[in-house]
């Protein structure tokens, strides 16, 4: 029992992520656009600053044959966090907006609900009582939205929840809340070679749901927090059933063990934006490849959020203090990105 | 306790696995020879019989865009069980042949082995009371092998193994004990842009620290049992620190299970040798897309080993039956392959 609480809090903090705009990002076949790209500026949403100085000098050293720092293709692995990384992540990470809605909808077969916390609250907007509830019972509304489903049941239900959802204040679809310039880091990235990964703490089969469209990153290099499965032969119809208990929590030193688990090998570039980054980075940082640790620093207040050591969600405190240390790259998201968004483009270009 | 002694004696039956043979399958990025191939008879250690036709429509069919049965490239994954599918497993899993060379290694620094079981049974080549220490003592000496290292300590320890150990039979390699046929089949496969993964019960550390090279499937399509692992920043210098736990078992259920976590697609061909593959089997038969089921059934006593029903190891009983009755590919090892193992080319061509 303590254990299931201590899972369920550990789920609050990071079980909660996605993905977004579907526009970009579905070129991995589309060669010549790509090179067209690539003979332009391959990141043209980013100011001539240091920090895209940076990513443009460490990918054409590691990539050079001639270079001491050549990486071979097969090394060149490389891992995005992703809520507050890719996309954005308050006023909070945007699966629990999901859990939210998803009980709303799931309110008319339960009508006691109406009486019974934390339903009751969620059903009124009541986010104060939703919080007071703690661990325990955000921990239940998560597994009640999760588990007790098949994988294809989950995945459709992802599926329509993203195609209407609107985020509260910036309304427009989550998935249209992704990153535009690291939309082009990760296309520039492939377009040199490196196989991107998400390794998020978001949970796994939520963001397969929708993902890959938008960053242009197959199912099989999606890597996040995970519930337990069960396989049922079904009578010849086999389905894999969604079990209301913790498999893995891919944060802090859970992202390098599934990274290890997973992948097996280290990452060469790794991006992140908060302290359940920083165990990641480290891990990168000690590759026997030259390697590059990039850390998102949310600066603006203006077209995104502003926020770092002291937020309850994203908190980049240590990860700071060592990226300084080490001399990692930070993003000053307010004066390095040109623009934050997608949509943001037809405005500016 | 009770669970541990259950994880021991799952671990005896399933974790043990590994490849083979140094030649083969570097092909990836050799597009002229792999056209050329093409061309010829794609799969040339195969004898004409309906096994390999079956194969070869099956493959040309999906990959016809004009087909009512075509599978996009993305959807085109493809599991491979190892032991017994993709390398020989008699007398008994070659991961355990690891386990006991190792032990014999590792006994300089334990003196007090020579008076305790069940290391002193290894030490004395006495099988009998290794395998009356059941199931505790086989799970102590594979923990005791495989873990209390870093994942880049056991790395270089299995590489140095295999390349020095030798079948106690067969007299050659483990490593040159891999099925020629099934090197050309992955390779024809990846040739028609299929994803090739392994599948296995064997350790996926244990896999990883060759097999690559043989199969010519990079570590992250390598899927197996592992065990837990922990974080340690060591001051500076990161390692993932292997400990004496099961996380994983990838048998039967376990299967399926671990393709949805990791990859996140149902696979549409699968391959394998014994009821451990079954439930695989199953999974990848209720795809959406075509698939093809093929199961190795081992026939030639005199070139490999015979066995099926009533074997120890790779048990082949339900999974014939199943393939008999839903119709899918066996393979008859002895009257299907020209030959079985990659040294014999020499001879015969």
């Amino acid at each position: 029992m303590k254990n299931t609480i201590k899972f369920y809090s550990l789920i609050l903090i990071f079980l909660f992520t996605l993905v977004s705009s579907k526009q970009e990002t579905k070129t991995e076949n589309n060669s010549a656009v790509k090179i067209e790209a690539q003979e332009k500026d391959p990141l043209p949403s980013w100011n001539d600053t240091n920090t895209k100085n940076n990513i443009l000098a460490y990918v054409k050293d590691v990539t050079n044959s001639e270079s001491n720092n050549f990486i071979p293709v097969k090394d060149r692995i490389a891992t995005f966090d992703n809520d507050g990384n890719l996309w954005s992540e308050q006023p909070v990470y945007f699966q629990l907006f999901f859990v939210l809605d998803r009980i709303k909808e799931m309110a008319s077969e339960h009508p006691e609900w109406k009486d019974q916390q934390p339903f009751k609250a969620v059903l009124e907007d009541d986010m104060e009582t939703i919080k007071k509830s703690g661990m325990k019972g955000i921990g239940q509304l998560l597994m009640t939205t999760h588990a007790g489903n098949t994988t294809e049941e989950f995945n459709a239900i992802v599926k329509d929840w993203i195609a209407a959802a609107k985020h509260p204040t910036k309304n427009v679809g989550y998935d249209k809340l992704v990153y535009q310039p690291m939309l082009e880091l990760l296309q520039y990235l492939r377009a040199n070679d490196f196989k991107t990964y998400v390794v998020s703490g978001g949970g796994v089969d939520f963001m397969r749901a929708f993902v890959t469209e938008i960053y242009g990153i197959p199912e099989e290099q999606i890597i996040g927090s995970r519930i337990k499965t069960e396989f049922d032969y079904n009578n010849g119809n086999p389905v894999i059933r969604r079990l209301a208990e913790l498999d893995f929590i891919d944060d802090k030193e859970g992202k390098p063990l599934n990274i290890q688990k997973i992948i097996g090998k280290k990452p060469v570039f790794s991006s992140g934006n908060s302290d359940g980054d920083l165990q990641m980075m480290q891990w990168t940082a000690s590759n026997k490849y030259k390697s590059f640790m990039l850390y998102v620093h949310h600066t603006d207040s203006v077209r995104e959020w502003a926020y770092d050591r002291e937020s309850h969600i994203g908190k980049l405190d240590k990860g700071l203090d060592q990226a300084n240390k080490e001399g990692w790259t930070v993003i000053d998201m307010k004066n390095d990105w040109k623009v934050i968004y997608p949509f943001e483009l037809v405005n500016n270009q």
